[in-house]
């Protein structure tokens, strides 16, 4: 047996691990716009990127390296060195040149406007105010912010049975990946865990389709996307189990935050989709009905109109029949196996679950046995606002 | 050779076609909400309907009668019949029964609220305000109305060289397939050619694809998504080709019309992409970015915004580089190959052609020869307020 503890801490909760932000002058007004992960030991890498052909600069980098260690990576916001070519990939190996040789394969991540050219000069003089030894994870989760509202952190300290423990935790910006100059969704995952680096990798792979790949704002995938985890080893301390379930609970976290934080969002609501011909259907209806925008303008109007859901079921290509289907809000079940249950009173209860803040819609395809559950929020006035008023 | 002439007409503009709207109390206010189209003569029918597993239960009535000619057609909007298992497909039986033999195998489509049983004795007695005389085709194209902000309707005479002539007109109606509850696009073509039912269906297939296949307002596929092209070969005319032609011209000046009505819509955008690995890989791209919130909020804010569009052909899934991807609005090329060619001036330029009500965005992947046009609109407050406010 293993307890998980949840600590106030972020990319610092693990031992050996430095962190901070600092503001290069990216951002107007002093706003913090870079951010470093340190650790004093080299760290194992796993990753996951986005699948967007037009992957931005720093993930072209990353990606030529092969396998290697490293004890720093360091994050910029404001400039997504994406669509820059080849002059994107040689501009990072500029930057990072001109670091302390202390650190080892250093590594580089950016977010914000597609399509210009990074400022080099203020990014090399940036990552002269980083000061090594500090662990002001909250100052780093700031600094990667875009359109978010609010930073995003997660920390665990896990106990085990033996009497030993090691940390995970993590920072995470995105508020939608739904306004491409500013669009991208970043996580950095630190641990003192000792653990196999192709283990990390499965675990990282596998936690990504029920946790950030479940969650949509706006179902765009932007060009920047990255989850990396950095592991150093220092607790001498690993379960697999254990670690697996921290890990999780951390990313699941995170993605549903992203989703409460979406532009314009007023609601996190719950896709459960169960019943379905398998799994890749399920998870196919899912996310159809988190990015249907007939559905967004739904929630964000309380209308509990079953009718949409049950149309995008429909529409997803999925094998489905209203004969066999059934969808609940909640515990209420609006519309049973071709049974039209719906009438006023059930319509009033129905409402009063929209105009929370966060529920749960089901969808029972009663078919077989497939299961997703995927993440998503409404779209209101705010987010037309947000990405229609970007650049004006 | 053939030639086109366009009439100011619509589905009666073909011999023995009749057609007329009227006011059967399913609309408030005593607005026109059913419609009928009636032939002096039987028809060979052709039919696409919606690929939605929740097919309505005028779809499955029709479906369930096999091969039939007939002379009758009604249409009611305010309830789509749709979600409402055998007892949608009964109602319909019912309704039908009712009416006069000379009716020969009749047909009813229907358009509005999912998940309601017809009002039975309402529409019966709305059918009994049908004058079969009446060549109204202007008011039937204003009955089948729902949050369309005006009628659709096109016509052509083909006039063929050995002095011969058919019509061909049609009547539709969506304003995007975004609200369910109201969703449902529909189109009823009729013509007086002689054409041949089997290649009548094959040209009518073909046709849809480029263009209410290519046409999209939110990307949503309705459940009662239905267009039926009725001939009566009164004319005795026929050309394939020119009825190929006047087909096609009617289907796509109706499909941008549709569009161009989106809700909420101010723009109507054309999305050409080429150069893609195959014709399905474009499509793929063009529909995309027809469809991303990213690109139709961009649009709505009028800012070119060429990073939206790079970013969207990256995460549609098809084979794309940044190195070989050229961006066009209009004739003005923003992203040619790699080369960053954007500043202030060209921004200026870009942004004058995004303030026009209609204009073209070109995508050339520069991989092979695949190509595809789809058409689309931005997305604002307004789609928002129709969408959200709908029920309240």
């Amino acid at each position: 047996m293993y307890k998980l503890v949840e600590l106030d801490s972020g990319v610092c909760a693990a031992e050996g691990f430095y962190a901070d932000g600092v503001s290069a002058g990216l951002k107007a007004k002093g706003a913090k716009d870079m951010a470093f992960i340190y650790s004093d030991t080299l760290c194992n890498i796993a990753s996951v990127f986005t699948t967007n052909k037009m992957a931005a600069a720093p993930i072209k980098h990353f990606k030529a390296k092969g396998d290697f260690q490293t004890n720093f990576v360091f994050i910029n916001s404001k400039n997504a060195n994406a669509m820059t070519g080849s002059s994107g990939v040689s501009d990072i190996e500029e930057i990072l040149s001109t670091l302390p040789n202390t650190l080892v394969n250093p590594l580089m991540s950016s977010t914000g406007v597609i399509g210009v050219r990074l400022p080099k000069e203020k990014i090399i003089n940036g990552t002269k105010l980083f000061d090594l030894s500090m662990k002001n994870p909250h100052s780093a989760a700031q600094a990667i912010m875009t359109t978010d509202s609010f930073s995003k952190e997660k920390a665990f300290r896990v106990e085990l049975e033996d009497g030993s423990a090691f940390h995970i935790g993590a920072m995470a910006k995105g508020a939608g990946m739904i306004n491409p100059a500013m669009a991208t969704m970043l996580c950095f995952i630190t641990t003192d865990a000792d653990a196999p680096v192709n283990e990390m990798q499965k675990m990282l792979d596998e936690a990504t389709v029920t946790t950030f790949n479940a969650a949509s704002v706006d179902g765009d995938t932007s060009t920047n996307d990255t989850v990396m985890l950095f592991a150093n080893g220092k607790s001498g301390a690993y379960h697999k189990e254990a670690f697996a379930e921290a890990l999780h609970a951390i990313m699941l976290f995170l993605a549903r935050e992203m989703v409460r934080d979406g532009e314009g969002a007023t609601k996190l609501v719950t896709y459960n989709v169960t019943g379905a011909k398998n799994d890749v259907e399920a998870e196919r209806v899912a996310k159809a009905l988190s990015d249907s925008l007939l559905v967004k303008t739904a929630l964000y109007g309380e209308d509990p109109n079953w009718g949409r859901i049950a149309s995008t079921v429909g529409a997803s290509g999925v094998e489905a029949d209203e004969a066999t289907l059934t969808i609940k809000f909640n515990d209420l079940c609006v519309y049973e196996r071709g049974k039209l249950l719906f009438n006023a009173e059930m319509e009033k209860e129905a409402a009063a679950i929209m105009k929370l803040s966060e529920f749960t819609i089901s969808c029972d395809l009663g078919i077989a046995s497939g299961a997703f559950t995927a993440f998503g929020c409404d779209l209101g006035y705010e987010y037309v606002k947000i990405n229609a008023d970007y650049r004006t």
